[in-house]
């Protein structure tokens, strides 16, 4: 047998299989020979791969290329001078995901209501800690590494992440939930600075400041600030990256991304919010009852989980046969306890296996075994957290808003815009193995 | 009060500082106007950074320059033709280490035994499972990632790690310790194939095969491949890296880092274990009597601690005041469930704090805050895992050699390879900061 006729009959094994030992094709005799050769072609190094120096900072391989896509929607609201205009969102491609942690290099970055990336010195850098204090702070980036750190695998997602209104003909899980991405974080406890500062009576909120051009400003309630806020030097082992703030963020978990003041020079203690830019509307979202008037000051992301590999963007299903359908799940109130998933648009659903250990307010991994028969089939995830709040179907989400679900295909001529968009994501395998977005069918 | 002036308070305040409030500099009034223009500097774009296009796939600042440094001793011991012969290995720079996290592109490589990394069109990548099995495999990578998999935090630690013989007069942390890294790795575990092969009856042991020109070949107990060894394609959320055996390497977690084969192409069930090259000199360690004869197949790493932060190579302490020393505990027996520290030379120990949750295998990190006084000082940390297993001192290891403590700094004039080497590491903090590896006091 040679290898084209093992590659017919591995093929025939994948179309005919419906338990996972279709899946493994046997091995024909003789066949090592023809592997080694054929490993020994590949194994031939190629000379530019060569030419580089990957030894004291290393690269990944030249064959992978899943990359950060930009966003076709306008970049900043800050009608900033060109040359302080930041370049557009660039979407984690979520298709190609494996485990929890996001690669720094892929993490999302939104740059709405910032200014271009600053260049900050760590040397140069300040944090100053003011306002209604008793002891105000000055801290440089090496004092702050001497104290007590913690380390907290969190996941950090744009409020406007699967908004309709942004992109309401998203077809790939990059353009669909791709504004979300997870880390391990290290840094400081904020309340253990305020403790040190001495927060005075009266004092409810704070104001966290960037040190980009454009001053991005927000709001923090100080309970928030004082439970579980952090300021990150670390990212994923090395020092957080330059589009995440280097070299140094404020992490709020669970908080939508913008509250996630990056190039953190300034947090001012109040005793209320402030109505800085950001906020005054652009992440305001409409009363339920969509009388006209907005909610302010709505932090905390719901429950949300997508699939990922069997989603839309990730590939063609080869044929019939075993696939583990595998995605995320994620909640800025707790953590997952419970994944769901149908694969017969939304008629039965069963408990996915979740990856152990689950963090707490991070992304969380789901995989569940499935034999394809060909038929055209609809694969959708559904996630509970710990506090016991369940992601909602679209008529569920549509119902909260006191609207029909068809209202959100048309949010951006209604100029409606959606943030904390968390409905149940569906999609729709052809009988040809290709995957498509079902969130409106 | 100016920046200058400022900057003098601060530093006072570090000397004279016993408590942790003493390392936090009050701010002065009108400094925030200061900081302002301070970071108004700072925040300049260098031509060069803006020109790089980092949004597809990002880079770390500019400002972060910490590397893997080659080691060195002799690269391989293969003999090959020079072009085939590997680069120098390189340590992990485990001074600037910060969580649980090695980035990939900072974790350490040793090629001794190997060839020159290939360079692998996944696409034409093969894996053969055969031997003494019912029905042999050959499976693509697309195959391999359709089945059922796992993600799962575990440390790969090179078996000559800290090994004496090999470097005796290191002096940083990352010459002693940096041999092992961490990462979040997902893929298959063996035993679903194993079990879909079908182990034939007497079947006990298994040869793992490299792609590599050089065929690097390990035995490993077909016990250990049943209980948790992985096929993994994925390391920290994206591809193996190509020095990581991109696209495919054998996890054994716990056992030596020789045998967690790169590059895998190939695994025979066998009824016994293999004089593979790298087993039959370079990987066995003398039977604890020294009467000559060698102990093979010996592959479990035992516990091991180290400090990174105040280790010799992470800097010099600012002065007296408020430290936290934090460092990295492991060991291939199990999850790790306690790390004493001592400051003083190993007359006192504390229980440092373990960051949550604790991974089976897998690098910990630890943490203890500690008031400097600017006095001489020596610092170690001792870890035990949750088998009971303690870390030994210089001297307790030196006794299951039936040797004297001393005789580890000549074993290069002995020509005595020291594998497995797992003492306490202590360091010496000088009064003037410094801080200086103190194994050999």
């Amino acid at each position: 047998m040679n290898a084209k006729d093992r590659g017919r009959s591995r093929r025939r094994f994948l179309t005919e299989g419906a338990a996972l030992a279709g899946l493994l094709s046997p091995a024909a005799a003789g066949v090592l020979g023809a592997m080694q050769s054929a490993n020994g072609q590949t194994a031939t190094p190629k000379p530019e791969a060569a030419a580089k120096d990957t030894r004291a900072y290393g690269e990944r391989s030249h064959f992978e290329n899943s990359v950060r896509t930009p966003v076709s929607y306008g970049s900043s609201f800050n009608l900033l001078p060109e040359s302080l205009e930041p370049p557009p969102d660039s979407d984690t491609p979520l298709q190609d995901s494996i485990g929890i942690i996001t690669p720094s290099g892929l993490h999302y970055i939104t740059s709405r209501w910032r200014s271009k990336p600053p260049d900050i010195d760590p040397q140069q850098h300040r944090l100053l800690i003011h306002g209604m204090v008793d002891h105000p702070l000055i801290l440089t980036m090496d004092e702050l590494k001497r104290l007590p750190s913690v380390s907290r695998v969190h996941f950090i997602e744009c409020a406007g992440n699967t908004s309709p209104y942004e992109k309401p003909n998203a077809e790939t899980v990059q353009e669909t939930h791709g504004r979300t991405s997870c880390s391990e974080w290290t840094g400081v406890l904020l309340s253990l600075l305020l403790k040190e500062a001495g927060v005075q009576k009266g004092a409810s909120w704070l104001v966290a400041e960037s040190a980009d051009a454009g001053k991005h400003s927000v709001s923090i309630t100080l309970s928030k600030a004082m439970f579980d806020a952090m300021l990150v030097y670390g990212q994923n082992g090395e020092a957080v990256r330059p589009e995440q703030g280097y070299p140094l963020r404020l992490l709020v978990p669970g908080f939508e991304g913008v509250r996630n003041v990056k190039w953190l020079r300034r947090i001012k203690v109040v005793d209320g919010p402030y109505l800085a830019k950001a906020e005054s509307t652009g992440y305001s979202i409409l009363r339920p009852n969509l009388d006209g008037k907005a909610l302010w000051y709505n932090f905390e992301l719901g429950p949300k989980s997508v699939i990922t590999f069997s989603a839309s963007g990730s590939r063609k299903l080869s044929g019939p046969g075993f696939y583990e359908i595998s995605g995320l799940a994620w909640s800025g109130g707790g953590a997952i306890r419970r994944v769901e998933v149908s694969t017969d648009g939304g008629r039965t659903w069963k408990d996915a296996q979740i990856q152990e250990p689950v963090h707490r307010v991070a992304h969380t991994r789901f995989r569940l075994g499935w034999n394809w028969d060909g038929k055209e089939a609809v694969l959708q995830s559904r996630c509970t957290d710990d506090q016991g709040s369940v992601q909602p179907s679209l008529a569920e989400f549509a119902k909260t808003w006191g609207v029909k679900p068809e209202y959100f295909k048309e949010t951006q001529k209604n100029r409606q815009n959606v943030n904390h968009f968390n409905a149940i994501q569906p999609w729709r395998v052809a009988s040809d193995g290709s995957v498509h977005n079902a969130i409106w069918l």
